[in-house]
């Protein structure tokens, strides 16, 4: 493809870690390989869903590999959010400016939360608008929290669907889990969903009322912290005894086959 | 979730390199996190999709992390292959036996040929019969060629599908590619899917062929490794220069969502 092979700078696709900055976080070369961590230590441009925890994991990447200039130097720009109300949804802001340093010829780094941008995360038009551009995209390997309930579930990880939120008023939740059930029965294909953390349990309740009894419900919580777990049953297994969600702060990914 | 807590040895699942022992294969510490090598150099006992790769793995986690015992006392089994033509499918045979150590309280590590085991790889029936018999699983965080050509083609990661090999049958694979793209448009809904790497070039030919002209085709070619691209275009624009596929080694992914 070197014929269409981009100049310039490239936009670096880095992955987070999946703990938040938690008290209890492993440390960062656990779940981050060294190879991201030397790509993070030289980027002297970031763009990112949120500049102060970027400060943090930059703090974090410091400690493992020392930082190419002082922190204080370094370019960070915050994704523009969308509207209040709209989880994804299109922007209408132009990105083009943000990409600014690559057409000069300068490496961005791209971040989000945790995990991968543009995965359940914020930072996919900015990517869209880089191939516009003729940027060339470079992701780095990082960890990924749907893929690794999916892998842990033990579910169908030859045909999944990644369906985001569900909706939050209760008959219209019933309704897209009924759907989203036939459709799994259809095409033998696992369903994932993520919650807001503190919505675990309502969710839970939610997906053992709509769910028939004999599809299997895995529930993978708080993955590469010390007090992750996660759990494969049937929902009539499920219904005798439901997870606890004790600490309120632990994100969840919940999945689901139908048999 | 300590209530329910399993006892005893885990199933600990160890992410590959998503190179396949390639010539030009980057350095292990690239993809996968000093955590992982830790794990990995320390596991006496192995499941794997194949014996012999997993010998060469083993041979380039020494490298980085010395092997806590020689590589010909590691107890390595190999996963019960699928029945011909069947590339997923149900496996009759009872996977209790291979997870004996773990029962007697020894770690089990569980491999693939790349990424993670049980993601668009063998693994999940023997990661189901863990939950089964109450053995914890522990998936270990690194690279998933699907999560890194989704965030790196741009398009909607909120909401995305994976749906494995199309039919071979051409008139198959015409009313599948339909069928797909029209629940593409309808959830905006990301389309993910794989092919053996000498039948990139025909996937390409019948994904331009059978796709609207606005449909946004993203195609990520050998992600990790030096030659590695990924390039998002709309079908129209690809059906003007098609990709190159010169490497007919490189794994490829193809990713579509319906405008």
């Amino acid at each position: 493809m070197s014929a269409v092979r981009a100049i310039g700078g490239r936009l670096i696709l880095v992955p987070n870690t999946l703990d938040l900055g938690a008290p209890q976080a492993p440390p960062i070369d656990a779940v981050l390989p060294a190879g991201v961590l030397r790509h993070a230590a030289r980027l002297a441009y970031w763009i990112a869903e949120d500049a102060k925890t970027t400060r943090a994991f930059l703090k974090r990447v410091n400690a493992a590999v020392p930082l190419a200039r002082p922190l204080q130097s370094i370019d960070i720009r915050e994704l523009p959010r969308p509207p209040k109300g709209q989880r994804s949804g299109v922007v209408a802001i132009d990105l083009a400016p943000l990409l600014a340093p690559a057409l000069a010829g300068a490496d961005i780094g791209l971040i989000s939360e945790a995990g991968l941008p543009g995965v359940a995360d914020p930072g996919a038009a900015l990517v869209a608008k880089a191939h516009q551009l003729g940027i060339e995209v470079l992701p780095l390997a990082g960890p990924s929290s749907l893929m690794l309930a999916l892998a842990a579930s033990g579910l169908n990880g030859q045909s999944f669907a990644f369906v985001g939120y569900l909706p939050t008023d209760a008959i219209e939740r019933t309704a897209r889990l009924h759907a989203l059930q036939q459709h799994s029965r259809r095409e033998r294909q696992t369903q994932i969903a993520i919650e807001t953390p503190y919505r675990n349990a309502a969710l839970m309740t939610a997906l053992l009322e709509a769910l028939h009894p004999q599809t299997q419900l895995a529930v993978a919580c708080g993955l590469t912290l010390p007090a992750g777990w996660c759990l494969t049953r049937s929902v009539a297994q499920w219904r005798e005894a439901p997870p606890a969600f004790d600490d309120k702060h632990l994100p969840a990914v919940f999945l689901w086959l139908a048999a």
